[in-house]
């Protein structure tokens, strides 16, 4: 795959690794970073993330092959509304957001915007925000959702899949509400539970913490602003999500307090089961996605 | 430093990982693995975690120059009570709980153990149990409270510095109240949480995890019999911590449900602020502990 201009859309953590990866694996001619702060955009092109960067959207998108859209999910829809009116109209627009419903649905009710757009969801990341993070192996072997519908062009379709595949990952496919369902739980919900436990913690006796405060809230650290956009944007399920965790937090409430023994071992192997399961899955040689 | 007999009672992790510091240092002539299972035992010799292995208390403590005994907390103060009996009187008794406010009354209300005991809680470990995980160096740079009171024998308190010191612990001292609530909230609250979670993302789910569940979850996959355990003798202050971390669940809820984009960016800060805290002590190079 060769691809002309590629412009990315917010150059931070996911942007530039992108970025990274087209450029050091040249599979395109020309990438531009699309933002609205011009130091973020010098320091994504001093870390060799782009080619060239860009305020203005014209011409940011005029001469665009694709346009891969990695701004906060609140931003997304308007993000992709605007490529779809600059772009040409042979180009391929896609996203990395971690919501997919909202995000599809917009998409999909702006006509230039459905014929050209492919949701997708790149599952990397981590707490540190910012280009200055990026690698350009981040998507190295990671999950890629895609999450077409019976709008989406199948043509549109081959080509997110062939330009996510090229970048290194393995893709699957899932509605935008299944999407949205799993990473609730799977994601969103973690995040949460990791930041309720660093502030219930508190700062004051962090010194004799040891590795298992270290790990369960080291998403802790992640963006503000980017979480609370991931929270809202998927709100209906993040409640149901955190009913369920709720339900177990109480549970053992419930059964420390009358000291039930038997019922607290249980409990925990209730926990520890699904957890094993993960990691029977995850270090199997079999692909874990279908 | 140079003892004689060192007798540990239960070789899983802890234990065997302190007779490989033992050993490995050349810090005692003679190491003895006391437990009731053979096969146990057997494994703990093979892995060159013990010299001797022994399931008779008589023979097991009729010569330890110090006793460590590296048990489940609910067994703790009966083996504290059978090693202040059966070993000599010039003996050292010494534990690794993870409590320790009911190991030390008890030893304490024992006037034989109270003689001989210093209460000991080295911080290291992991979720996998068993001598097969132990490492020679799992106690390098590691913190390890003790916890004398005015009972404590001053000369028997120096005997647990120096050992512990050199196995490789960093020492502090502490009460026993002030551990159990420090670790209830630092170590068996995010325990309970990452059990928790685990449960309520359930296991049909996480191929699509990330990171973030995976780090989250990890402590979930810890030994159930020693947690319920932990959490049944530290139950008051565990539910203290629970109630600091339901209510930063419940203020999440609120929050999400009434979709306060504000609120929840604050919230988020307050816990980011904490574990940004967290890392900052632990990159410095200053020592962290008094």
């Amino acid at each position: 795959m060769r691809l002309g201009t590629v412009t990315v859309v917010g150059v931070g953590l996911i942007g530039g690794s992108i970025g990274l990866a087209l450029r050091g694996r040249g599979l395109a001619a020309r990438v531009v970073g699309f933002g609205r702060d011009e130091r973020r955009l010098e320091r994504a092109h001093e870390r060799g993330a782009i080619d060239e960067a860009e305020t203005d959207p014209r011409r940011a998108f005029q001469e665009a092959e694709v346009v891969i859209i990695c701004t906060p999910v609140s931003r997304i829809p308007t993000d992709v509304a605007s490529a779809a009116r600059l772009a040409p109209v042979s180009a391929l627009v896609t996203d990395a957001g971690s919501t997919k419903a909202d995000i599809v649905q917009a998409a999909e009710s702006d006509s230039a915007a459905a014929a050209l757009f492919v949701g997708a969801h790149p599952i990397a990341g981590g707490e540190r925000s910012g280009v200055e993070f990026a690698r350009g192996d981040l998507f190295e072997n990671q999950a890629c959702v895609l999450t077409p519908t019976q709008t989406t062009d199948a043509q549109q379709l081959r080509r997110a899949e062939d330009l996510w595949r090229a970048i290194g990952c393995r893709l699957l496919h899932m509605s935008p509400d299944q999407h949205d369902d799993v990473l609730a739980r799977v994601s969103h919900l973690p995040h949460a539970v990791a930041a309720a436990l660093a502030s219930a913690v508190g700062s004051d006796v962090t010194a004799l913490a040891g590795g298992g405060y270290r790990d369960s809230t080291r998403i802790a650290a992640s963006d503000p602003a980017m979480w609370t956009a991931i929270f809202l944007q998927n709100r209906a399920r993040m409640l149901d999500a955190l009913t369920r965790f709720e339900d177990r937090v109480s549970s053992f409430r419930e059964l420390l307090e009358r000291g039930d023994e038997e019922g607290l071992s249980r409990w925990w192997n209730d926990a520890r089961t699904a957890r094993l399961a993960f990691e029977r899955a995850e270090t199997s040689a079999a692909p874990r996605l279908a």
